[in-house]
């Protein structure tokens, strides 16, 4: 990207101290910000770093007076950070292209609204149905009958398979897999096992954010269900019959197995194991690295441990088990000074 | 999919009570099936059900005589479950393609036999031999000298590296990775490491199915073995010179390393690791997110806890590690008793 | 591969002893080379299998005097050991193709240096910058302004996204996603989570080995940093912002949380886990499965469980787990003995 200060200003409505004519291409912290970067300032907290930062645009409250260097040209603005929110969200949004590239493949039967993008090499099934603004990027494989709501963003490389639905103003990120078959077979008599056919799919409701190579597999019948608003985080994976409720936050790599349902507003840390078939209680906290194996009824509830059990508690055991040379060493005492 | 329920009842060998021309486009759980679903009764459990489904179409078995609603259309069969997995499966290979979609990219030296699809922008390289039924979809990538036989299924985006074999009827699902190099390097005086290269490759003999995003890495030398019946579910990480037995299930995103050996019918939980080196008895089952340090040798054996230990002595010592606090309590209680 | 025994000969100077015209098609160790492998016999340990070894043709130092079967022909050289790694690199080179294929994306204002190959069905965005003898495989999606230095391979199915940076001599394996945003929300007063822009980058120095699907996050701002010489394994986690340290080596699926630093040489073992916003001394080990909640600040710091704490007394507290039972059992027993 390039820009001028007087093209910013424009935008976030400023007024600029300095060269208009600034030309920036790149965003940076205060304290690591070259001459072609623009920074902000709205936190006391590194008024020490303003005396020698470099960026070439700084955005400032209007009520700004502190000293920056000459080279540095200032933008004052009624609110530095809401300004820089803004600016940060201009710049995501025009990233994105728009139109058909070719060669991408899209059925005849599929149903496309105004202002879409296809990538190159991105492949649009049977029945599919895409709505306005959408963004499929290139690599991507929309199955069969996948319907994909307003205004959300498909990656490079990710694969929804048939049947599955995304709701609007979801972000799906590169090499996500969605709609691939649960994990369900049936033992048989000679030790092998039989597939479960797997004939549901994966319903994601709106503002739904999933990182990078994160699974989520298909119901055996039925709907895997995400809730709108839910963030899931990279390499995550999420069986089949899961469900996941409104604004429920899961960090990198946890799991959830299949037919558990999470609560709403529930945050579940990086490498978490959720057994199957349990009930998490909305607003749940469950620490990194736990492994859940029953169900929390318990609103806001928060465990930690694997096992996992009431974090507090826990905590006080993890720090005793450090202890356990001494206790050992301890109870051998007492016990030859009592048998003396 | 839109079926007729006479359609059906032909498929299935049943006999129909109600409208043969009731259409139905998905399956549902007697619980949860609307008029446009078929479900299927074959377990009285769900008998209290029965009364209040909407299901279009309804699969029971023959003497099968108690209420349904009159918009029910009814088929009767020798043994529902039976009939709704052989309707399923039927279901389920009818969703497959056959052709060579363009564009795609096949070298002149592979073989490929008949029945087979290749879906657009999926890339068969120089000496690929592929079987009768395979199907590869769309951005799949099918490496030199690779070798697919008949009946098997490769999901969208899959990449397969040069020289690996893929048995018959496997399934590999999206996003997986196999035969990329193992993780080997050799330190060298200046701290770098030098890459040790990997010119093995990976093994999977029939009925393999292999979850989402699960990565297999190519033996340094010799092979990465996976033997018939073994299912792999997502996001597991599978080492170089990994030899995995028999009908051996895998829950998700469990790590092996390099060079171990797991045997026959085993079980692994989601998230366990096991080291490098060591070997697996048959039948033995480890629990989800533990960390297997040393070898199992004896059959059958159930094994929780990083690192793992019995699974019954675990279990007990799990339960004490939360009263460490009141361990604690109670031995400097004694202490300060003798002590005065 | 097909090599006759005289042509190997000539590449690392050796001298034929036996069939010069012998045909190998494959590497083995020397216990399980078949007639139509290369082995190689440079330590004593694996003089027993000599006398068995089908090997076609075996490499050996200059001073072999043992006995090995007729139809082996052998070829003398300076050093087995380095005339094999001699041979697997010049194998692993000649692997490469050269070339643009057909249909490919390659963007008007993309620059592309000489002796490069960008496989079917890659996409190469506006103002990426390739440089001499880099391998793009098919499928693979590289964004905008996204600069490759000489002498990387990208595997079939990467995707980078725009901004990043990708050193010389990287390899970077197939199903890898660098660059997708960072995991960061604001919580808003309707309890659901309003996204950060991540306008940052990614970039990797030198000889960065990636593993297939692992996930590299962009910074929120500035760069989540790779430096040189780092190997990470497959399915591994790096967030936003994270710094990861010269010749620093991370096993299959462990995951670093943002802002994370990590220093040179240290060595983290599979599964484990890294919270946010601490620092990891230079040197440190962090076995597998560990869960590291603090900054590591002596270098070569060993540390293991979850939490993690020092290796050794957290192996001792490890042990004594598993003694918990008997424990509890000896304190009650003094307890009452006293009590009465």
């Amino acid at each position: 990207m390039e820009f001028k200060a007087k093209d910013i200003a424009m935008l976030v409505n400023g007024i600029i101290i300095g060269n208009p004519d600034k030309v920036i291409s790149n965003f940076a912290k205060i304290e690591e910000a070259k001459s072609d970067c623009i920074s902000f300032f709205s936190n006391e907290k590194y008024a020490k770093y303003l005396e020698h930062t470099q960026a070439g645009v700084l955005l400032v409250s209007k009520d700004f007076n502190l000293k920056v260097s000459e080279t540095t040209t200032l933008i004052k603005v009624e609110n530095a950070y809401e300004a820089t929110a803004q600016l940060l969200h201009y710049y995501q949004s025009i990233q994105h292209k728009i139109g058909i590239e070719s060669p991408s493949f899209v059925a005849q039967s599929a149903q496309i609204l105004e202002n879409v993008y296809i990538g190159a090499f991105a492949y649009v099934s049977e029945n599919v149905n895409i709505g306005k603004n959408v963004k499929i990027y290139p690599n991507a494989f929309i199955g069969k009958n996948v319907i994909i709501k307003d205004d959300t963003v498909i990656h490079s490389g990710v694969k929804i398979y048939q049947d599955c639905k995304i709701g609007a103003n979801c972000i799906i990120h590169s090499g996500v897999v969605i709609g691939s078959d649960g994990f369900g077979f049936a033992p048989t008599a000679d030790g092998s096992f039989q597939k479960i056919p797997q004939v549901g799919n994966v319903v994601l409701h709106d503002f739904v954010e999933i990182g990078a190579n994160t699974v989520i597999d298909r119901a055996t019948m039925g709907s895997t269900l995400i809730h709108s608003g839910v963030k899931l985080d990279n390499l995550i994976q999420v069986a089949h019959n899961v469900v996941i409720g409104k604004n429920t936050v899961i960090a990198a790599q946890a799991g959830i197995s299949g037919s558990t349902k999470i609560g709403e507003q529930v945050m579940i840390g990086g490498q978490a194991g959720i057994v199957g078939h349990i009930e998490i209680a909305n607003g749940a906290r469950i620490n990194a690295q736990s492994g859940v194996s029953k169900s929390i009824k318990l609103e806001n509830a928060a465990v930690t441990g694997s096992p996992a059990s009431d974090y507090q508690s826990m905590l006080k055991a993890q720090v005793l088990l450090k202890k356990l040379p001494l206790i050992w060493e301890k109870l051998l005492k007492l016990e030859s000074k009592l048998n003396s």
